[in-house]
Formats: structure tokens, sequence, C-alpha cells
């Protein structure tokens, strides 16, 4: 396994009304979502909120294929692979045309979550994933917030919301270990830190609505960046 | 959309008791598949015969998913990583521990149909398919034939064992136009001229049965090479 000898993908262009989510399981990215899209909305801004892995009726297919734990486990390729497939349609027949017209985007998840789980929680080659975000994705947020939570803390919230569903077994991803968890956290602050123009990180540890007014405000302060 | 960087993955490890069948549609595959298959197991000799897309319970069903119909159509990018996720699944789940354990592996295509159909006929860049082959592949078959057929008679096959199953709609790829089909084929005898060692071109116009025989005639001669 080489890696593509590609340089990070840092240079990439980056899309002043596309933002996205990130953060490990719990950290409460959906009522940020709607809260920072009710804010542009609020505005009259035209505002398409989609998710990862997804956003497309092929996609949302290729995420019941990724999150279903009957057929044999994915090898870390393969979910890398299946991943990118699903963005690279996303990209295509979402959030491209979308930001053609001139509307937001605001996605819960986007390439940064392969480079946390496939890279840093399977140990992929970074490389590998640069790669395929440079050649099939092509395009980066102008904002990621980072939603960062304690590995027991969130895992915590997320049994709590499973146990309001029936027969609510863990997924591929959900099943995995904490020290899994330990390194998909690792790794997105990592990143954080290497882009600080980029990120901003929240404490996600807070009440979800205190979170959410943090996010809207951050958001706000980004725009009016000089 | 740039390339990896990546030179041609001709240097990829090549197994000797890996061969795969490449061609267009209709140009019999199946049949030389079983006879090649017979040949070899009435020495004795253990053959797993599969195919791709598929080759595993996961890979099958991202193989129903890229022919379905019914949702909208695949960007070739994601087209691309679909067929090399399940690859990638195909590989490590099939064909590496079948070759690890002594077995002859006979697959009913392989990575030059991405070569051919994502590149010649969907036009994506050679040096990205080429670097995830060398990422997420790793190795190439000893042996390829390649049942060349002109596009309009292995087309004019297809159609008639369309008919012998109620309701056969073409598929994605079916319902493609004959220069696309055009393309894929140039592709394919260009690899095979530029990969003399690895390929043997037959001419798949004639009856199936001479066909086969030839295909098992030129697994023999290959086998018995100095």
């Amino acid at each position: 396994m080489t890696g593509l000898g590609m340089p990070p993908a840092t240079d990439l262009p980056s899309h002043p009304r596309f933002v996205s989510l990130e953060g490990g399981e719990g950290a409460g990215k959906t009522t940020v979502l709607n809260a920072l899209g009710d804010a542009l909305q609020a505005e009259g801004l035209e505002v398409v909120r989609t998710r990862e892995p997804g956003g497309t009726p092929l996609a949302e297919m290729i995420r019941e294929l990724l999150l279903d734990p009957r057929h044999e486990p994915a090898a870390p390729e393969t979910e890398l692979l299946l991943m990118f497939a699903a963005r690279a349609q996303h990209v295509r027949e979402v959030i491209a045309p979308a930001l053609a017209r001139g509307a937001w985007v605001i996605s819960d998840r986007f390439t940064d979550s392969s480079h946390a789980y496939q890279g840093g929680g399977r140990g992929l080659d970074p490389g590998l994933i640069a790669g395929l975000e440079r050649c099939v994705v092509g395009l980066q947020p102008g904002l990621t917030l980072l939603l960062d939570i304690g590995v027991s803390q969130g895992r915590e919230r997320t049994r709590g919301r499973d146990l309001e569903f029936a027969g609510g077994a863990p997924d591929r991803i959900e099943g995995e270990r904490d020290e899994f968890f330990e390194r998909v956290r690792a790794t997105y602050r990592a990143r954080a830190a290497a882009e600080p123009e980029r990120f901003r990180v929240l404490d996600a540890s807070r009440p979800a609505a205190e979170v959410a007014a943090e996010a809207v405000a951050r958001l706000q302060a980004w725009r009016s960046r000089a």
C-alpha cells in the first residue's frame, strides 16, 4: 500500500457559502445544522441542508450499504471508496449546483470525516485519501465547525438516542471500540489545528442549545471577516 | 481533474494462477470461463470462478447498485469508485485468499474493465484509474484473455440473450451508444498491444465453442512457457 504521492489537499478551492459540520457521535450536529440553516434563512437566503454519506438517492443507497450490518464487513479500502463514491455524487448532484445558483450549503459531514474515520480510525494512508479528495471531490468548505466532545460522553448521548428507536442496534461504525473513536477525535483536532483559517472548534460537551448559539455566532463572525 | 501523478501500473505484481477474461458485451466470456475452469479442474486443481463487479455478498450489492436504472445516473467518478470499492472487497475476500491457498482464480472481468469502460468509455483520467489500481488493488492477473468482437456483432448477441428473459430492459451500461463501446474496444486493444506478456487477444466473432477451445489452448501454452 503506497501513498498516491500527493501533497496535502489544503490548496483545494474552498467555497465561502459552503459550511460543513464535523465531529464524533453524539456531538449534536443536527441541532447545530438546524440553527445555522434557520439563521441564514431568516435573512432570506436559500439554504441547502444535506448530509454525508448521502444527499442524493444514489448516495443514500450507498449510505444504506455502508451501514448495513447484514453483509460481510467491508474492508477499510472498500469503506473508503464507498464514502468517496457517495461524495462524488453528492458534490456533482447537490453541492456544486446549489453553490452555482447562489445558495448556501450546510452539510452534516464532508471530506474531513473520511480523514478522521477511514484515515485516523481505520489507519488508511492519508495520501490516498488526499488523492481522492483532489481527484474526485475538488472543493472544500469555506468554514468547518468541529463539534468536539469526549468519546465517552458522546457515546453516552448516542446510546440514549438509540433507546428511543425500536431495536436500535448499532450500525457498522457505531459498533467500533472506544480506541477507534479516540483516534477519530485526535485526527479531527489535528486537522483543525493545521487549518485554523477553515476550522472553528466548539466545545460540544455543553447543552445543545448553547453549542448551537455559539455556532451561529461563529458563522456570523466568519461571514463578517475582513 | 488532475491525474494522480502516478506511472502506469504495469509494474504491479502479477500472479501466475490468476486469469482474467475481458471483452465487450456478447463476447462469450461465460462460455470461455467455464471451459478454462473445467480444463483446470480436470487436472485436479482447485479453481475459483468469479466475476466483477461482484464476487462477494457486499460486492454483489454494489453491482446491483451500479446496474440499477431506478436511481439518478451515477456520475462517471461515482461509477469508477463503486467499481473499485467492489474490486477492493473482491480482492481481499476472495481472490487473495484463494491464491494464498494454492487455488486458481478465473475472473470474468478485472481492472482492465475499469480502464476500458470508465477510462476509454467515460473519458476519466487514466492516471486516476492507475492510482486506484496501485493503491487499493495491488495485483494483476498473470494472464488476461481479451475476447475481441465487433461492437455491432457483440450487441446483436446480447440483444438475442436479453429476449430470453422477461422484461429484459438494458442496464445502465448496456444502454450506452455504439460510440461508447467503440472507445471501450479501442482501449482494450491498446492495452493488449502495450502489455503483450500478459494479454492474449482472441477473435471472438467465431462460434463460442471454437473461441473456448482456443482459450484453453492459449492457457495451456501460457502455463508451459519457459
